[in-house]
């Protein structure tokens, strides 16, 4: 079944301790589409101005499995714009400028051609609009949402109620203390999975990933690596390789199901680890399966315990 | 072959979120070799005053595999005190007050009938003192060190003799940053190897450790938990349940090979689980073999990659 993710398409200006760029290719729903489309087939859903830059659309086919029918080009409207600066670590970051744009308006609509989607990822965005792209893959069989300090502070009620309709939640560490006033990462994991989701999946960025489960509690660490260029879009392109892997996992008969989803958050890490290597999407654009699935095995050798 | 500790024995004051104790059994050694002696003998050198309780004496009971020959009693000293205040996310913690006592004066001996030990772990402390103590271990097969922020600021030539010496680093996230001055820890790993010892372990707490080895590079995560009662001496368990592991480990014939190190870490994971649960030693008291290897087991599979 299809993989269906809605979400923000952006031009990014980004400063690290090493480097900057500007105007890039940027969105969580572009990063999560380049990274997902690695695994089979991807629908992106999102609306960019007309300011969008013909160089974009054509940067978008170094990822042809991404289907770009719902990608809407809105008329007098301006493509949404961030700008952000890292700290010294990586870690940590300041937003230096948002410009909504198209973000600010109404969402954009999921094509009817969509509506048999089996898997839906609900980027980041305001939970009552997440809640609308919902109601628009009536013959889902797994949905997850992302969410962000800024919906927690002021849309809370949107996002709970969001909360019940959905599977899973990914979120970051900071983000899940920040929702559940719980210090402790099980814990905010346990506390959300209350409200409704069978599992959350709390990301702690290059301190690894921890799934939060009905049936269990797994722990993950990042890929170890020095080659940290640029950590936008991790978040999303963890989250498309996580996705994309439960999409097209042939062996999963339940796709909830903790084997399925722990398989699932070592493809989105290992895709992680690709991005943070370069600027924008410039990793993803030249990165072939078969490095995925050889960062895959070094990865299960280094966490094999006897 | 035997394993021998140096270090510090204490008493500890802890005030947490949740709860305090006072005048409690603590210390790195102490700490350590508790750990360790689940996995077989461990011979501990420390001295306290002549103010040590007895009650504390009976405590070491507990841990029959703990040969206290080495345990200085100093006529006319007081033992080591410490009091610490943990901040609400249990990470972080404020030094309330500190004792030397016995730790401000000479370091010491080791007993002539531990000149023969095969495996040595040098507890946080002086770097001087440290190297005091390797060379009254001239049979060692393997030694590791532990270090922290105090010594690195104020005796880094004396540590950088001592890591010209010893196989192994053990020491936090913070202080591999500042001894090296790079914020990425398989980064600062590296630079440390080029000081001289074979392997360093990056205790990153509640976010798991890094091995940073001439032959590879392994990141594990720590074992998930809500019940964090006390992080106090969790450093040193998880010290000991490795130097504990490798000590007795019957499959390894290389002790510095990246595979018995890794069996290792995840040793000194599950103790230091274990020790979390309760203030100072009372959970390791009551722990039994059958429990570590249970928790074992349940790691293994959690991390276990298809």
């Amino acid at each position: 079944m299809s993989l269906l993710v809605t979400g923000t398409i952006g031009i990014d200006d980004i400063v690290t301790p090493t480097g900057h760029a500007t105007q890039v290719l940027g969105g969580s729903c572009m990063y999560f589409s380049a990274a997902a489309s690695f695994y089979g087939p991807v629908r992106l859903v999102a609306a960019v101005g007309e300011d969008f830059p013909p160089a974009f659309r054509d940067s978008l086919k170094a990822f042809p499995s991404v289907d770009t029918a719902g990608l809407e080009t809105r008329k007098g409207s301006k493509t949404f714009r961030w700008g952000g600066k890292y700290h010294q670590n990586m870690n940590t970051r300041d937003t230096l400028f948002t410009e909504l744009g198209v973000v600010g308006e109404h969402p954009p609509t999921v094509p009817a051609l969509y509506a048999d989607s089996g898997y839906v990822f609900l980027a980041n965005g305001p939970p009552a609009v997440q809640n609308g792209f919902l109601e628009q893959a009536p013959k889902r069989k797994l949905s997850v949402a992302d969410t962000m300090d800024l919906w927690i502070n002021v849309a809370r009620p949107d996002l709970q109620v969001l909360l019940r309709k959905v599977d899973g939640l990914v979120l970051n560490y900071d983000e899940a203390e920040l929702f559940t006033g719980k210090p402790n990462s099980v814990s905010a994991g346990r506390a959300i999975l209350e409200m409704g989701p069978r599992f959350v999946v709390i990301k702690k960025g290059e301190h690894g990933c921890l799934l939060v489960h009905r049936d269990g509690i797994c722990a993950l660490p990042a890929f170890p690596t020095e080659t940290i260029v640029d950590p936008t879009g991790c978040g999303d392109t963890f989250a498309g390789g996580m996705m994309g892997s439960i999409a097209a996992d042939k062996a999963n008969t339940d796709p909830g199901s903790i084997a399925s989803i722990r398989r699932a958050l070592v493809h989105g890490t290992i895709i992680a680890s690709f991005t943070i290597e370069a600027f924008s999407l410039d990793r993803l654009k030249t990165l072939a399966r078969k490095e995925i699935d050889e960062r895959y095995r070094q990865y299960a050798t280094m966490v094999r315990i006897d």
